[in-house]
């Protein structure tokens, strides 16, 4: 059983009660300046950051992308902007009515719920850009306001944890019950953290390597919460890793494959990607890329395979990319070009399957500490 | 808390030891087979089921495709059969050793763990087939053999586990503590029925709707234990399905998509594939289609997209597939050709979020307990 070595912060009302509270009064006060125009006359607008290519840059400090200065009015009084000002204030009521109900919605419920109320989209690409115009106009994720997406991923390890979802408020779970992980969905996201001794989280790639972990027992032996991203992690994962960081002050480690596709998942849970400049709240600045490096095929002779043409022209792509121009992320784009071959964290099993357990992990949680 | 209502049958040995005992016992009998062979002079061989296409039979009883009565033999005497011979052979002394060391693997672990033994595979594809070989030879799905495949789905519901995999024997987990579900892996798979309350098993394909269920707490309303199958659902599902079904005596609904896409993820879970057609272990014969149907599109009037020439030409394959004779399969399939539409399972969001649990899913139930 966890101990009560660390424990989250004490609130006088719950993380959850605080962010519904927080979240109705962002768009009630949106409700409100519709209302406001329309009483002194106006025709009702909207104006928020443009999340046009030319309006994303990198911010050094904060280690990610963000928007800039340009702002862009979506007015009910422009013909042109009649019909995505009310799909942005419906999504705006929609979001409300879950928030207000505390009920969950997928982006693909929300395009159909639309048609409940006689509000047309196209398509789903359709809702789904003016969802990330209303995450603008709140400077919040959607899943803040209850709207996820389909993928889960899973999470294992010494940490006892409060439900704060409908039906299942107050409800204890403990993250070392079951060894295949609990999945990673609406309420997980947003439950409290209650107790654990866990020293480290560490976000792996693969279903595979997961349990690997699991079955070695890495929970105990290294004191770490597991995640399996499966592959490039949802948001709501992103937005979990980041809740251990800040909230329990935990180094996040991170394990994929030696390419480039590997390389980017690890640095997306650092530093975010571009189509969420808007946002503050997916992002892990302090994460660490422990492996598996370009390097670590030579270093530990691992077998691989050669790099495709498509990997190669993402490796120019992230060589042009500004997150990766720090000088350790950099060599290693190089060191991948020059050899022009890539490794799996399966690769390691060439050694027995605990290898990379017993020897791999704990040079990189050396290299981790020392840095 | 669930009730001791029903149980799973008790036996002396636990159902896990059992399961190690009797594959242990068959991979030592293939490695005596081929010590005999060489202890008499005789150049060793194994002898096994043709997986051929003109082999693979329809059997209309057991509503699943199987291996017909042609045979191929793999013997080290002839030069083009010496390297699959070998691969078997250390397939079946690899898998030995993972049941020995109570150890789980993914099909990936299994092709660089070879190299570990300077037995070679051209890539993952060829340690792939042979997997399979070493199936038929067994009679025996990989997942006892502790070979799992990368891939998840979850479970939720009142129901007590306990799991057999080393490290977390005899832990009891409660599968109604996680409402994002707990992720069925290799831990899960294996692990023991202990009590339920449950009436019916649930198959949900996609996880926007498993979370609309478990929100609408369908599990207690309707005695449900609920499984997201994350699309088509991996085989250590289908397996945990039919588990549910076999040892609990508990009927299996199914909700997908009305396309044929979704339609087959159904079949599949129903009467497996023609790939697997060498083992009985992943099909659930007696569990039943609840929608969404072609004649649900128009009967609840749901939003619909017109289908593809994909889904059209998908259509046309299954008419012609004999798991497809039934007649209500195959009205369907019909259907969906007269019409031309296809719907999501999330379409139901235009009556409200709710509709789908408090209208749709009790007209499925009594359906199915009237047939």
């Amino acid at each position: 059983m966890p101990t009560r070595k660390k424990a989250a912060k004490k609130q006088s009302t719950s993380t959850a009660e605080a962010r519904q509270t927080t979240v109705q009064g962002l768009l009630r006060n949106l409700g409100d300046s519709v209302y406001t125009d329309l009483d002194s006359g106006r025709f009702p607008s909207l104006t928020l950051a443009s999340r046009s290519v030319r309006n994303i840059v990198y911010d050094k400090k904060l280690q990610q992308f963000v928007l800039g200065a340009t702002t862009v009015r979506k007015s009910s009084g422009n013909i042109k902007h009649i019909r995505p000002f009310t799909q942005l204030v419906w999504l705006a009521y929609f979001a409300k009515k879950l928030v207000d109900e505390k009920r969950t919605s997928t982006l693909r419920d929300v395009f159909y719920s639309a048609q409940a109320f006689n509000v047309e989209f196209q398509d789903q690409a359709e809702s789904d850009e003016l969802i990330t115009d209303l995450e603008v106009l709140m400077a919040m994720a959607r899943e803040g306001m209850n709207i996820y997406p389909e993928e889960r991923s899973a999470i294992f390890g010494n940490m006892r944890i409060e439900y704060t979802v409908p039906g299942y408020e107050g409800k204890i779970a403990d993250l070392s019950a079951n060894p295949d992980g609990v999945m990673i969905g609406p309420a997980l996201t947003t439950a409290e953290f209650r107790d654990t001794d866990a020293e480290i989280v560490l976000a792996i790639e693969k279903g595979g390597l997961f349990t690997r972990f699991t079955e070695e027992r890495v929970h105990q032996k290294y004191k770490a919460i597991l995640i399996n991203t499966a592959g490039q992690p949802p948001r709501s994962t992103r937005y979990l890793i980041r809740r251990l960081n800040q909230e329990l002050g935990l180094p996040v480690g991170i394990l994929c494959d030696a390419d480039p596709w590997g390389a980017h998942i690890a640095m997306v849970i650092k530093s975010g990607s571009a189509n969420a400049a808007h946002l503050r709240e997916l992002t892990t600045p302090e994460s660490v890329w422990l492996g598996v490096w370009a390097s670590d095929i030579q270093k530990y002779k691992l077998p691989s395979d050669k790099l495709t043409e498509i990997d190669i022209k993402r490796l120019y792509e992230l060589k042009a990319d500004p997150r990766y121009t720090d000088k350790m992320w950099h060599d290693e784009l190089e060191t991948f070009l020059k050899y022009k071959r890539k490794s799996e964290q399966e690769a390691f099993a060439r050694y027995g399957l605990s290898y990379i357990v017993d020897k791999y992990l704990p040079e990189k949680l050396a290299l981790m500490k020392s840095a």
